[in-house]
């Protein structure tokens, strides 16, 4: 077994690269000794952060003393002294990236999503298989202790059968002319890769197939409500991208889930994306990090009376999830289960197969708002 | 003018026939000494309840000093001392009553939906017309005081530009074995026209059509979530009816509705029904009776944290919209509209007419889940 | 462009002068590295601190690594190195400073008020803009987080027309024989330049003619209530400057302020200063940090009832408006604006022009005090 | 002396002669035996009320079993068995209908104002105290509770020597478009009689002069904010009286009050009213019903920092006056006053003259709000 680990980290000078990946994640695991192993040994890790502005990633460098950078991918990609490729950079340079990290021999690990079209985000993670090394794409909510609740009910059996899933996500972004807006104006930019079926559905994908059940067809409707907005420089321009998405999913045995993604909504409920799952012994309601249920012997059965104001207050009838454990952080979560996986071989699930199926979704979701009609998710048949 | 009004209400031996229309609109009417016109006087209200159980019907009316009582409705039709004929019947034979009291000359007013098919209610909304007799059918989530203050909130220009629309709908309606369900278990019966699309996309058709914008186009998706239940008698049968809509509307104006109808999900909102609607200026959460609302110098910028848990507590962000003014019940107030319109010739919308439209967009959302589309709502041209 | 800016800073040694000007602000931007520029350059600061008392200043200057101090002012003025000259001693000797600086070539920046007579604050103002150097004066309350969303909620909208504004400004100033006061004595001293309406009037004419509209006419009832105070050695003195002020001023569009300042009154608001304004479609209540607002929709229609206690609490009413950004200091603010309108000629308002209009309100409230009488407020035409 | 009263009732079918004056007043003492003496009797009343609306009057009458009623004043006026006449009928009619009863050698009482004008209101107090009849007027604020209370605390010693008043009076009276009015119309119409100064300068005045000291001279300001409204019957009406008055009075002993006024303003405060006192040993606020107090020793020493929020809650720092006595009705503990001074010969201090007080001073606000000018209030000399 190899006895440290070379990483090449790049793209992470962006706002998530740089604090989830680097930072938090990376740098965290190096401060703490290294990639932590089964049997307590530590394996170290070696950095090097490659990008193309030379002043900003050196300076990066000597700011958390890192040892290694450069500004020339390809050179540091023909070094064997490093086993793996990180890329959180742009999702339109991604897939040639990772190509060219793959044909280099290196596993690769990478933000979501792997590619705009879900042909090349396939044709990747094949790629990838058939050269037979290691992969991985960040699934990061999965390892929100919201999720991991909500997980937790179900591997329980709390739910009984699961009838209905229900999410809620978004927050009002301010246009940005009285207020200043708080997402990167290329988010409302159809050009540069924005919309929030591309950025969400992703998400969806792998949240349903893995906390309830396989995503089997989806109705999608897009929005462009908002359609002037200003950018950093307050300057306006033309919002064409889709900043609102009301989506339908099927899901195996008969599932539901009704998803409501917007940028345009303010928020009335417990945080800013709720997951409620509905079963047949029992509810439950997530956040990003409190999750609250309902047993089917604690339901109230409220009478409908529009004569009286309701006296039940539907807040008080949850009960809490304890947390009963500490969680580490998401992302950091993720990446020691990518680099046992690489390192030992532990067990990996999140592939660049997983990446694609995200991809595929939100292409689906796309079309199935230009078609108005349900669509199929085929499966990907290798 | 007439100097007085004689009414006959039949199918007022139901839970709602009984207590909303009966006992809390048409008694209270006349305990208060008719109905109150502009000018101050109050034209007396002539009753008599027809029904086909004689024994059942003679009680009602002894318990409510109620001079008049049949069980002979074409004898009663006949009597020209009665100008008004009410229903809250079975939807199944309501189109053929009404058709029979339009026959005799009388105005009609009746409960929704007023036929289980649209060409049967828009059948009976143009012989009505045909016959200029007037007409009505109750419109009574119109009347509740959440919902008179969305329209106050629209009418006073709070949001600005409406974006969206939110509608969450429903509680636990209990199987009925170990614990007794809270609705007829009709409901869950195709047969006997049950439904939850049927019975609920009629209220959202004069909802969205009265205090948002008109219905424009809907892609629905049914479910038989619990497809065994417990009858009244505590029998097991089977529920073959949907008893979850997952919908999505288009508005006029692209504003969207997305909208959760369900008897199988357990409720963490602020009251069994909530509206939120989003606009440019403002937003505004509403239940049966009270309403918050969030301008948009209120919009809190939360930021996205997946590390710490949510420190902005997303209720304490709104501000409630006060009574300012003392809301009579709404079947009675609606009453009062009707009969005024058939006394004085008062102002009135809800005919019909606009009951066949509830049906039109039932009828369009079943066959929406058959098609697996979105389906335009046609006009109703004369 | 210039690489630097040579900062002279006389009359840091008070309270506001060396807290907020020296220590917030100057040295708080030494510290950052200088001023930040819109291209991401810092501009540093070269610093010189001038004063009489050369034992005190030389202390100041070794406590903060001050470079240069000095106590002779003309050999600093003539020292090509310094771009800017500050000062913040007393009201009585600024006009004759800013000449000097003036004369010497300096860019001039100052406290309030710039004089203690209009002719004086005119004419010095008159002087610079001839002399073509870049001035200005601090108008710290502007860039308090209370009156920054008072703004907000203008610019916005949300007050629709503005109708009226409430200012309640003071607490209870000790008379210093049992409890010590807890402001200088010259303020209740007119020899000394004391009074409140020559302190506050300088504020409310910024404050108004910037958050809402110019003044246009004054009406001013000054009084002093405290004819005997204790001054910082225990010695009894004669208060002989108002310390209270009753102004009313009528505003461009109709709009009448209202302004309570006081140094006599005991404090039952939100904060030491509170501004209300009233529109049309909302109002809102801002102290110096928080700021609440009652949209149209969501005001109460109370009832007057003298017989029975008040049940509506008039504060739960009220929406806190979020701060959705972090306020630096006001001051540090202001000086980044005039240092950047200085070295790159960033844009700039509160030139000495702005800082003459508020001794002008001030004087003409003394003038309308002693007339008894409305006065118009005059154009300053150039 | 007598041993009952007759008294005549006349404009008692609004809102407030009904509630305040027949109602809670003089019923609630018929019905508690009589007027109560200090020897323990209780003096009973004859009552007949008179208006021009035989009908109405006749109803009123028989659903409060008053013996007698009249639409022929002169009639009842010549009848010797009346002692008393009120009038509660338009401002416009009054001081013509007090004449008549003084000419017929009744006692006089009445609601406020006595006339809409000086001179008028001057003329019918001389008259009636040439005519040697008791008279007076209502002040019914004074028996409010909050005001009773500011009273013990001034005859208690608790202010020292009171410095100043403010006076916040008002709310938010809707427009009456997309939500009715709370208020008549005609208090918005000049030609009608209404605007605020003329309504509430005469409370300030006698609240003033007893609550406080005698108000020596006025400066008040006028506005029409709002010059469109709505009336009873959703009209449209151009609004030309004025709805908000700004003024500050001078009391003896150097005392100012500045008073705000005004329909178009949101509440944030204690009360719809609140009356605040500030003196030397402490200060009070009042509203209808409550009082707080701080006394100079609870008095807080807060600091002006504007780098971060205030940490001092300056509500919690004022201490509640207890009640310690149950309040009566206000208009009803004023009658009884006026009819021990009609029967035994009681003490009275609210004099017609006292009434025309209230006229001048509203007249000459009117005049200073005109004139742009602070006005002297003359003494009325017999």
């Amino acid at each position: 077994m190899q006895d440290r680990i070379g990483l090449i980290l790049h793209g992470v000078t962006g706002r998530m690269g740089l604090n989830q990946h680097l930072i938090r994640s990376v740098l965290a695991l190096r401060a703490q000794g290294g990639v932590p192993l089964d049997d307590g040994r530590m394996l170290p890790l070696d950095l090097c952060i490659v990008g193309r502005n030379a002043e900003k990633i050196e300076a990066l460098a000597r700011q958390h003393t890192i040892p290694h950078w450069s500004t020339d991918l390809d050179g540091v990609l023909s070094d064997p002294s490093y086993h793996v490729f990180f890329d959180a950079a742009s999702t339109q340079l991604r897939s040639g990236l990772l190509r060219r990290a793959v044909d280099a021999g290196k596993h690769v690990y990478c933000e979501k999503p792997i590619a705009e079209r879900f042909d090349d985000a396939l044709a990747i993670a094949l790629h990838a298989e058939k050269a037979g090394v290691k992969n991985g794409v960040v699934h990061d909510k999965l390892y929100l202790p919201g999720l991991i609740k909500l997980r937790r009910l179900r591997d329980s059996g709390f739910f009984g059968r699961i009838l209905a899933v229900k999410i809620e996500f978004g927050y009002w972004v301010f246009e940005g002319d009285w207020m200043p807006g708080q997402r990167p104006s290329w988010n409302y930019r159809k050009a540069k890769g924005g919309g929030i079926i591309l950025d969400m559905l992703c998400h969806w994908r792998y949240v349903l197939d893995n906390v309830v059940a396989p995503v089997k067809a989806v109705s999608c409707l897009g929005a462009t409500h908002i359609p002037e907005r200003w950018d950093e420089s307050g300057q306006a321009y033309q919002a064409d991208a889709d900043d609102a998405a009301y989506a339908t999913f099927e899901l195996e045995g008969g599932i539901v889930a009704q998803v409501n993604s917007s940028w345009c909504a303010r928020v009335r409920r417990d945080d800013l994306v709720t997951f409620q799952i509905d079963g047949t012994h029992g509810s439950a309601v997530a956040g990003l990090h409190r999750c609250v249920s309902q047993a089917r012997v604690n339901t109230p059965k409220p009478v409908w009376n529009p004569d009286e104001p309701q006296t039940l207050n539907f807040y008080d009838t949850w009960a809490e999830v304890p947390d009963n454990q500490v969680f580490d952080n998401g992302f950091k979560a993720q990446w020691i289960e990518f680099l046992r996986h690489v390192a030992v071989g532990g067990p990996w699930r999140y592939t660049l197969r997983e990446g694609a199926k995200g991809v595929q979704l939100a292409e689906l979701g796309l079309q199935s708002w230009r078609e108005r009609r349900w669509l199929d998710v085929p499966e990907i048949v290798p």
